[in-house]
């Protein structure tokens, strides 16, 4: 059985768990021997199978051409415990450091892009672009998470929403309704 | 000075202050006689300027046809205070019931859409329909939020955020980092 910190793969289409409450989420990504990190709060899931994310990465961000160019990412969930780091990442530019070593981060090898994830976080969503029919436009990348790993507990950890302004709210308490839905709309 | 419930106009560019934390909305709409409301979870900040929001809407929806037909929506966001008027939207079909009369909510009159607002909602975003690119392929909505309405207390509500399976996390409680953001990151 896996221990508390340890982590587990979870399937793909399961994906919504953790993004569709909206979390502030460390996007990480590399293109050759360049590798960076970088906050975003605007995404969401389009899709349980394939499982799609739509991601609006601005091109002003050092992540953006790295992203572009490799069609790979690493979408990493941060708990409330790298709020410093979170806010340390959105407030500096991958161009000028790395990212990993300033702010004490692992890089760890994925499975199945050549994106590092982000050691410290509560789960990695491995990501290859699907769909760039709106990056052009819009700087929206559609990608397939093509494999997901979770530390095991907890299931709902504390995790930071952006409501711009350097304030975020946190949710973790949870409500459960689940008796009062039909099975589709689960 | 407005009550403590009492709505006051939001500059549109600041709906990001609500929906970039990524709660469950209440989408209403209307074509012609026929109304509807339903939840969403789906959703992403875009652009602040103009101000675009994205929102998957299956077309296994009954809105779906309505927000399609008449290009226009509102995004209402409901406080845990709605929690069993959301769940009860989510699950069941506009074409068989009013979901007002139903759930006791209250269909108010909107600025510049003619897509009634849900009163009790904390927040009240009025959306045309910006572009349609990808609503063939994938269902997806970009809409331009063209006045915005929202009470002027609390500044951070209880919001539900879905996690799958019957279950919400809420988010409220606040975390401030505003000392630590380079201005032009706020």
């Amino acid at each position: 059985m896996a221990a508390r910190g340890e982590k587990i793969d979870l399937p793909v289409h399961l994906a919504r768990r953790y993004l569709e409450p909206g979390p502030i989420v460390l996007l990480s990504s590399r293109r050759g021997e360049e590798r960076n990190i970088m906050t975003l709060g605007w995404h969401t899931i389009m899709e349980f199978s394939p499982s799609l994310v739509g991601c609006m990465i601005s091109s002003g961000n050092h992540s953006f051409q790295l992203i572009r160019d490799s069609g790979e990412c690493v979408i990493n969930l941060p708990t409330t415990a790298l709020t410093d780091q979170v806010v340390g990442i959105g407030n500096t530019c991958g161009a000028a450091i790395d990212k990993f070593a300033t702010f004490g981060l692992t890089a760890e090898p994925a499975r199945r892009v050549a994106a590092p994830l982000v050691g410290e976080c509560h789960a990695h969503f491995e990501c290859r672009l699907f769909d760039d029919a709106l990056v052009e436009r819009y700087n929206f990348f559609i990608f397939e998470v093509v494999e997901a790993r979770v530390r095991r507990s907890p299931r709902h950890p504390q995790t930071l929403h952006y409501t711009g302004d350097g304030v975020f709210v946190v949710a973790g308490k949870t409500i459960s309704r689940r008796a009062l839905f039909t099975p589709d709309k689960l």
